[in-house]
């Protein structure tokens, strides 16, 4: 069956607070000779995708703007519909394949081999960033980078994991919590918060989820956190953590993009114990830290963490092929972006939103 | 040969910036079952000890104050001259022993018995703190947590590496940066900073180093550093360190107490560099840290170091047995301390100051 | 109450294969300034309990024998009945002990303070070996290094802890298997081998295990393991290892203590994979390791694991206090110690053997 | 300048230990798409060639033959003359490159992605093995595989550390052993041991080395070693160790390739120590390890290791290049190889042996 050779995208327009995305036909692209054609069936929508397109962040003063005639998107699980001419020993049409934030590095430099670093590739494209991301019906990308998408993960849950699960999953690594020590989640009924209490879960960590409400405390719970601190209830959070964990938790993940929610962290840890910066905040003043003199005498650690290496990725994925983590769902389609974007500003997401593109 | 009954001390009078040390004489203690009665010879003085006599600190809002009767000094190296009942088989009269800012654990805690964190034992006391420090002829310690010191290191040098020592061993060990790999040391020509260059050169580390003036550069390339950068005469430091190093150095331990040095450090990184906290300003209004976005896309770490566990000291006494690491020493009496600790204040103090105490 | 003032205890008699344990009415002893005396309620009866008993074992060419009046048993749960001089801070009457294999460590050398090697400190003394064991009514401890009992774990599932769980549970974090990775346990269904399959599930590990019979097949299964080979009817095991697996497992812990099991766990591992040596055979011509080429080419990983520290024994509870690691119990009485050590010999013990001493 | 249409190769024939090579005259091959083709100035000559060449290896019951119509050879330095279609972008003509014993993996698999351990791609393509090496004018390998090499190595230093160097130095990170403490280093005077005590020393480690003979020692002591033990007239030598060390060494790298060699090993370490196999020996009786009473009552590891990643290249290169790791060389051309292979298989060899093919 021919491809079509126009589709639908969700194209950004306005800017700042205000922008929107639209939805217009445009061309199906061709790919080069390392690349691959893939028809999304899913795409996550991840509180990225909400900051590129309203301008949010800013790094090194500047305000980091999409690249890419405005397509965000990056958490694409569909099917391979075109092969390069260099990668055909490596897919074939019809293939299942995931497309990531990451969607090529070079492979070449210090960070691409040194093992640990492939994220932090100076030369990375970023997709729905420097080339043209997942809300669209087709999109190209770098071959060698992406993901075969295993069996018994269906491309709806798929998507997600492909930023927000890989997100959660490393993050919980980074935390350096080995089995039977404590995790605190802020935020853990969220996004990435309901993803994180599972991995963690899943990686035998004892979990203390906090977030506000009975909806929140049931999804906690019932995902497996062992303890639930509402925020709404709780006078001095940081107080309760340690009635719960004696010295407080050995780490922390700060899902929540906001001051108040850097501020709180160091103070739940334990001597020793990590905080992961994952959530990144409007307010660029903003410092991810804690004063010195607590930093040395609790000998605290203050880690960055941002999606995964490839092989992440595959874990992540495989925690969710195993039944051990999957993503509660809110769906949409091209046309309902604006809406959940305003959702996820407000806070009244549940989970992780989902968007329908050309599964059938 | 009888002890005598009384001894010189240098007492904390006065509070704040206006604070003094002025020489009394007080009563010779007598140990508990489980202390020894140590001689000082020599004590360094630590920028700790400015900061406790001059009520710098504050932590969790309240201003740290030794409860000491004002003496402080935890950089003690001397000659058990008595022995507590219980721990005669662990101590002669004669052995030479060192003091530490830590003068006893609990031993029992979660923190002293994981293997890595002693140091952060909430039972702990500490020298010249909550009990009294080295600034005195005779000091009283803990049998079982005081340092044996090896031959071939004298105690005008032992002294130093008690705590000044021992931090910067340790500051490196915490940068994670492997043989091979750039560390940064900004204040390399300071009283900690010139330890951690020669530490660092010791473990395989290549070392720029940051201070100002052709004094300090000397001192620092004669002491292992590769390269210097003057900041009297440098525009952008961080790119200057980039230069040399490409992009960024694999870590930077932050010995400077100041705002300006935490807030230039983490620029000095490549992505995945590590961040040491040693230093701890006046100002409590620092946070250690950077940036949520920076932390993330560059996967920064921050951590925390202070002084070190006892075998830590052992292992950085033994550097200087093997004639690895020299602290570079300005000589003063106990009359001595109030114009060391306004040199040290002013920026003038030329590597680490010692106190000549009892030694004839 | 006051204390009797004799005692039953399981004393050897004979050597070799054929000694036995005899019943004997001995003095209760006094506690020295740093000893606690426990009355043990149960004891579990551990593999190195039989095979000190019959001389099996020989380290530098020499036959290790018990040092201690010939009771063996280092598997102890009880109560404290009396407090020594130096240690009543610590201790007092009433309070829940467990005695262990290392009873007393030196606390000054390189290996007890370097925070990883403590159970390696040349100065240990070790229950039922070179002090007397927990085959009696009353044992003598060091206070120090006893282990208090948390509450929810039971006196008879706390002694096995005290070696086979602590064991077990250092030996799956030996295997350096990350959550979600493959370990692979012969001997699964065997006393330390049930508590692995808990442990490493506890961890977050998927567990191959072998072991022989439907019996074994369903205990495994139930315990949490993910698969199960039955040696009785594979006949390449290492084959259906990597059926199961793809290119081997991630770990593997040797319980057996047969050189067949030493020679075939090797060929379980995937490349980087590590073998964790734990039973330790009678025929001491057994060598743990592999072909210099298969453990270049394959990156493999050797290592040895004996007990765990203080520390460790303390995690170990824990995860029986929580509800997710209970050791199959053969119960019996100082009287059923010969028959038992048979069972244990003829592979006819289910799970681990604890014997009820002083519990009423 | 046109490339010449033929060259000469050192072939082998002959099997088993009366191998050789012979000098032929054979077409110069065109690179593939992915490839580039090296003009091979100096190559070294490794044990493993001489392996390879008398059918010394077998694995898995098999004998590991060359598949390369006999052309052996895996440390070629020279530069690139012509670049496949694919890879322009990464190398041009002039540009000096690397071969190592790994021409190529697939960049895909777990090993290849999971960050350490590339170097066991089940896919991987060996230079001398299954492609032809570099005892050749003229090499292909895979651009994308092939090392850049930096200013300040020359090609006859910088052939030697394709395979011999990296591998010390890879042995050398894989022992664990901290700066500071200590490293033993058996046959320290050989090829692969004089190039282990270089980056040993580098590495901050304090080097024991053996070997036999006046020569022997004066050249590990002027490369580094801070002591040297004669096997020649020491009697015990894991007691001298002893004598040096207290408790033994904490690491140990075993690049003797014979039974004597990995049976004296495990004894020369302390408690908590590391072996490091990388010699292989043709005897293939021999078991790299120790009985399993000493693996776990000492906590012993034993670990393999070959050659090393891209990125372990680079970084042995960067120690060369900052003039602090000096392969020692014994020259030869292309018609020397046999004579040299007998000085090797003789203990004759000083240093590394290297092989001037096409340098002008």
């Amino acid at each position: 069956m021919p491809l079509p050779t126009t589709q639908t995208a969700a194209i950004k327009t306005g800017s700042g607070d205000t922008a929107k995305t639209e939805l217009q036909s445009i061309p199906i692209p061709q790919p080069g000779p390392s690349q691959i054609l893939v028809k999304i069936n899913y795409s996550g929508l991840c509180a990225s995708d909400k900051s590129l397109l309203r301008d949010e962040w800013t790094f090194s003063g500047v305000t980091m703007q999409p690249q890419t005639h405005g397509i965000v998107g990056h958490e694409g699980a569909g099917v391979v519909v075109t092969v390069g001419s260099d990668v055909q020993d490596l897919w074939k049409e019809g293939d299942r394949a995931g497309i990531k934030w990451i969607a090529s590095v070079c492979r070449k430099c210090e960070f691409c081999t040194n093992g640990v670093d492939e994220c932090h590739c100076p030369e990375q494209v970023n997709s729905g960033f420097n080339i043209a991301g997942t809300f669209q019906e087709y999109t190209l990308t770098d071959a060698r980078y992406a993901t075969r998408l295993p069996d018994g993960v269906k491309d709806e849950e798929a998507g997600p994991i492909m930023c927000g699960g890989v997100t959660a999953y490393v993050a919980c690594k980074r935390s350096a919590v080995r089995p039977g020590q404590w995790i605190v989640l802020p935020g853990a009924g969220g996004g990435l918060g309901h993803l994180a209490v599972q991995y963690a879960k899943a990686m035998g960590m004892r979990v203390v989820a906090i977030d506000g409400g009975d909806a929140k405390r049931d999804l906690c719970l019932r995902l497996g956190a062992e303890q639930f601190i509402d925020f709404n209830t709780t006078k001095d959070i940081a107080a309760e953590v340690k009635k719960i964990t004696k010295y407080g938790t050995h780490g922390v993940v700060v899902t929540a993009a906001t001051k108040a929610g850097y501020e709180m962290a160091p103070h739940l840890l334990r001597p020793g114990g990590t905080m992961v910066c994952v959530g990144i905040p409007k307010d660029s003043t903003v410092i991810a830290g804690a004063p010195p003199i607590m930093m040395c005498l609790r000998k605290l650690n203050v880690v960055g963490s941002v999606v995964g290496t490839l092989k992440d990725v595959e874990e992540a994925l495989e925690f969710t092929a195993r039944g051990l983590v999957h993503p509660t769902l809110t769906h949409g389609g091209l046309e309902d972006i604006n809406k959940l974007v305003d959702d996820m500003d407000a806070g009244r997401l549940v989970g992780r939103a989902v968007i329908k593109i050309s599964a059938s």
